[in-house]
């Protein structure tokens, strides 16, 4: 399996730091798209399983150092008194961070509901060079 | 809320049978395609940990008794030797069960890979009123 | 190919009314999931477009006879004005049916949001034998 | 609606370039998580379906000019000739490309199959600068 891929397939001009940007937002991408929709209930051991779950899935992931979900209980619904009584993952709910290590390069990444925008923003809070 | 949602919505002939088989499908529904395209490697702790999450999600819907899904190690690729060593949930590593209880009726029903049918069939294994 | 995958797995005691429920159920189920989290907005070409893709892809599966998506447009946020200006699909919006036919039964299984129960209903509508 | 997000949410030493990369990885990881496990047949009018639906819904989100989908056909397996014969996308058939527009940066980035990697690489082909 070759090792240089970076080589052959992407841009030539194309920065450690430009490369670890780009992964980490893959990262989130797949992790947003993964967790919407699941089933979810305001349960404490229900909501945790859910997070290490995905949490571990996405470890597996190229150039992942570490993945951290946190999934806001506030806005979680249902405690299945009823049949009815549960929720679905959604953006509003969703919270997580990234971590991603490409060569020289950390670039910690964020998902998360800002009231403000109503829009779960994915951003950059920090990238340094070792 | 109101309770008889079954008066309302659904066909006035419908047994609790054919009801209990509906809901049955819904749960296989749902859990397959929740858990496809799932990153994953063949590591104990990160199957066990996607295995809980999905089975917990799943529970919360309505009138899941009980869920047990086991991925199928034998077919999953990668320990993250490299950074492509890694594989995703399909059809073909699922194996899964759900018990349904709709009033009277219980319904146990299954999805799994076979191999004669290159298809992940779902499939009721035993329906019974109590 | 095995044709009678039924006699194998299925319960012996299953009878094709039943049958044509799980069917039923598998197909919403799978389709209620696919949509979930799928980007929109509010624009007909974007909704028609999702609508026929999604269509087309639960008409794969079995014993699909056929099956038509109606995304509640006056749900729908965002017409892109602003880069932030675009919504998720969720079951608020969601709103299809799914017409089964399983040997001599016929089933018209629908899902909806109900504003009532605060919750995207799947039940089935109809069951008939030829 | 504040525009200036990027100024409070991202890493002050971002460049431009980087975030036209971390954008371009959402939107690969979303596009390509919507698309797993989706079933799909080998009829030009289901995949050209499929394709437009999803390409119409990557195009809302933020700073996308343009997606194209085209997954492979030589891969695809079904008629439907038997009720069984029906396929689901996996990173084997994806192949995708998006082109996205953050300020004065614009990135071309991939996703397709690599027989060589056996992996479904997500690669930018270029980037610059207008």
């Amino acid at each position: 399996m070759p090792k240089n891929d970076d080589k052959i397939y992407f841009s030539p001009d194309l920065t450690e730091r430009e490369r670890a940007c780009f992964e980490a937002g893959i990262k989130l991408g797949a992790l947003y798209h993964i967790l919407s929709g699941i089933p979810i209930q305001n349960n404490e051991n229900v909501i945790n399983s859910i997070e290490i779950g995905i949490e571990s899935a996405i470890s597996c992931q190229q150039f992942v150092k570490s993945v951290k979900i946190h999934l806001d209980r506030a806005k979680i619904l249902g405690k299945k008194e009823s049949e009815f009584d549960y929720d679905e993952i959604s953006g509003k709910i969703i919270k997580a961070e990234v971590l991603i290590e490409f060569k020289s390069v950390n670039v910690l990444a964020k998902v998360e509901w800002i009231d403000e925008l109503e829009y779960p923003l994915m951003y950059i809070e920090k990238i340094q060079e070792k």
